[in-house]
């Protein structure tokens, strides 16, 4: 960590500060610049919070050099993690999985019928809300409990794992029980009390990027599950909150390069909610295949205009189908495949 | 609700579209233009989600012309809502509150000895952190209830009312006893059950605005709060997130006549949170009351550079004191007092 | 367009606006609401701006139906615009066009010597900036009117057409004599004076995105050109500033979708600018030909950390022959193909 | 300036670098850290570019210390620029100055007849659009040289100073002869052949910042002019962009006290541009200078639903003066005055 401090910072200052760090058992070399004096601290300072070195008055900038996780850094963790998720493996150089369903499970009929489609489209695991996060609280909120049955139900039909999202840690056993994959919402990715539950259990974690959550603070969510014990987590990039009106939100897919190079986990890429619209969805999932991401997560809808939510970004079966169909030429273009 | 319609629809579809929204109980009034034709629907279209509308392949565009919040619409309700916190009158034409208090409680000593200093500047109201929603998990997480309880005790010697972060659904017996005043921070903005179980005290809430939250979103996530049964929300602007890196978020100011115009709940400004650093937090403080707000809610430490969270953006007792007294000027000159 | 009133408007008011509004040839259709009234009108609204309609303190708000533009936009002009950049075509079902070069010229050896290599790479178009637009004042310029003659130079010597930066009006002949491919740099996207400058000439124009405009800003932008007279521009996407820091901007590649379907003019990304750093340029460049866009741009150098700028986004030679190699792949896999 | 080299660094790669600094005259100072290694350079890093030393493959990360401006910077120049407009004093300690006129100019009646208003309401610089920036070619481009000579006339009328917009480096004559106070817009705030232009002046020069320019870029694009040899230069914030829907932009009021930290120079505030609506300009006004502006810069208009740009933001003249009244109590409630 570089601590700069002000020329003109009395000495009984430096003095306190400096035996501050040396205390925390961290080396201090000093540079005297023209304006400035530097430090440069040496040791375990992943438990330091810059925010706090820069309360002192004489400190006029703290820059970490090492990154401030530990478990999920791939220079400390070389190989990628493969994630099972019900027999699914995802990340490393498994094929790109791809997981379709409805924004909302609407009862067991629906999404029995949509996860015969997904399946026979090629996907491999089923998503569906029962929880659902909605900004406006006279939406339909969700069909809870039963609709989390309603997948199970729908995958002793098909066989396919499914992944459905976790608001709140009391419903915890209920997903332990049910789910394969258990989802964080971007509105939750820094409910950090929420992280520490799912730290606490072994199923697989679908991390998704706050709206506007840098992809350090995301790694840093990533590192609370791993810290808590649970180290399956998959990221999930679903777009970030820009001032762009043509999409709901802005994909960035330079996270895949960047996730794949800092952490060891793979990355998930959702194009439903980054583009809002089922229009542009195939483009940015073929786009999320060629940037070399470990798999897709679909909106699909057998009759978007009548779901219960989300529809406008829902892809029918057919072209979900198709979209597959693609996907696989890029995969392949890009020495991966799609099962 | 105004829906534009592709001008190559179907009759048959427009015909099915017609027929829905009748069933809902909405009047649809057609215009026929050059390039589209538009429907602008009559009736209560608060339940009506625009994306579930533009799932819809023929239509082009849905645009809302009725705010989609009502309990804290001042439409439907145009005098000022006043909030008492513990004995303390928040909104309307009362005088501005002033919350001061450390970051965390640290112990017992530190938050008492604190809540003297703020109580002895001037301020009304004691701040502090027991529950600390933090980005590393290895960063300090908090006292926990002994810290809520340090905060009563200081209570109990200064007479203050206490405002602390509530962070999870499952403390909430504990807030409700303790707390005078409980905050959603930024980061659970959007975490519904959350809102939603906070709407079942009569406590009031202070609802901090998420880091990327349109307010918009804010307004309804008040809405949340209002619809489950608790009137009693002041909103709290503590800036969002941007591309300046010289603060550490951006202080949106305009908050204060667009909440006084659209809703008719107090609203209070966080400068400590939305600069990142002491330095601008006075010039802000006297900008939110110039701009009309009803409180300021600042941190506040005796020695910021040994805080354990957040001491670049602290105030020293007596520069808090000073912010005070130039505050109470600015306050007057705008027809305001602080106590 | 839609323009809504408040209720409780005037008649007198709202007479005098129905007027104005007929006066401009306007048909005027009312709707009555419960909480507004809303009126259609119909007719040529491209000339009218929203925020002089809002101006009148009756209407409540303004909503554009059809796009500000006409002459950019597909819906007047279904086919695909195809430009000619000096025998190369861009567009259309023509092959993906790859542009590499320098981000500065430094001299004619090392503009001929890097053209060759673009050039043996599999490179069609050779880049370069001779007038640089830098942060800056005391940062390289770059060579200006010598560096454009040293890319003729290279043309002459590779038979590849070259792109360059104009970044005022007063050296347009310079670029009509010398350049292929006119470029306008994100920070003079909205320098109107220069965009009507380059709407008086022929040669074909590469309009990059402003940092912080929309997709209807620059298309306006383009509009700005063709209004002026000249058909030929291509869009060139290069990222936007968002809050995320671990790149220099972020790519927003679904614009190549919402370009291609809104209007009828080529669409190419640069992945050097948005992302910063060379590490991610071969991700995000076959994520753009995924998408469907018509051409690449990136910055090539034999020797990144002696270029004169940007090394750190720069690519070299034989990375960029093995990204132009994976990217013929996926352009394959997406039946494009690339020369 | 700070550089983080990579453990893995071959010594001879080492060695380059470290040589490439000392011929540039900087000291290298060498910290081995556990994760990577650290030097500190000492001299002039001004016109060194983080982004070149970024290059070199072997380098993780650069830090600037020292900040890339100088002589906008106030650690080399403590004392207040104050800048003489007309004889009206912007800066330091001077009283606040408050601007006010029509966004565009349509007539000699109608500014004259509005600067009469802005004098009698107390304004005491005349603004006013004569050639317009407008994001559509078929807007209303303004009226050009025909309207800088009717400011100049309402300038005879008034004895006013003139602030107005110029585009383009080619009618800097006319604005020298003509313009007291010389404005780059926001579109141009990196258009650097303008500023090196209006560098080889010497009018005071109001420099918008960009929508999307950081406060660093804002200040470089200052020392652009400053380098150039015009020392007059004032800063004027009129919004960034963000996403935000309810306002135009985003007002930053942070920059009063870091402008005024880090510079000598004099910062005005526009608020009819940032929110873009006459009902809030009154309230981020206040706040502006309770913040601790050097001015203010409002739209005027005597009609504005028939202005002919921009009238949604204008304030009647009424409004103006009430405004400047109580503008008047806030500036004395932080010891400065309105004169």
């Amino acid at each position: 960590m570089i601590v700069t401090l002000k020329k003109n910072a009395p000495q009984e200052e430096i003095d306190k500060l400096h035996h501050a760090f040396e205390k925390r058992g961290l080396e201090v070399h000093e540079i005297e610049g023209d304006d400035f004096n530097v430090w440069g601290l040496v040791g375990d300072t992943a438990s330091l919070d810059e925010r706090d070195i820069l309360a002192n008055e004489w400190v006029a900038n703290v820059q970490r050099v090492s990154a401030p996780y530990k478990l999920a850094n791939r220079m400390f963790h070389p190989e990628d993690t493969i994630v099972d998720v019900g027999g699914i493996k995802i990340g490393g150089h498994e094929p790109i999985v791809i997981m379709g369903g409805p924004c909302s499970v609407e009862g067991k009929d629906q999404v029995v019928r949509i996860a015969k489609e997904v399946k026979a489209a090629g996907g491999q695991i089923l998503r569906g809300g029962a929880y659902k996060p909605r900004t406006s609280p006279y939406s339909f909120q969700g069909l809870g409990y039963e609709g989390i049955l309603d997948m199970a139900e729908a995958r002793k039909e098909t066989g396919m794992p499914i992944v459905s999202e976790l608001m709140s840690a009391d419903k915890i056993d209920e997903f332990v029980e049910n789910v394969d994959l258990v989802q964080i919402g971007a509105r939750n990715m820094q409910n950090f009390d929420l992280l520490k539950a799912v730290g606490h259990i072994q199923k697989p974690i679908l991390l998704k990027r706050g709206m506007s959550a840098s992809i350090e603070d995301w790694i840093m969510s990533a590192e609370y599950i791993l810290a808590n014990g649970n180290p399956n987590v998959i990221f999930c990039e679903r777009g970030i909150r820009t001032f762009e009106r043509y999409t709901r939100n802005t994909m960035d897919l330079a996270v895949v390069p960047i996730i794949k190079e800092r952490t060891h986990l793979p990355i998930v890429i959702d194009p439903s909610h980054s583009t809002g619209d089922w229009k542009y969805v195939e483009a940015e999932s073929l786009a999320a295949i060629a940037a070399g991401c470990d798999g897709l997560i679909i909106e699909v809808h057998d009759c978007p205009d009548q779901a219960w939510s989300d529809g406008a970004q829902s892809l029918k079966p057919e072209r979900f189908a198709s979209l597959i169909k693609k996907a696989r030429r890029v995969a392949q273009a890009v020495d991966r495949d799609i099962q």
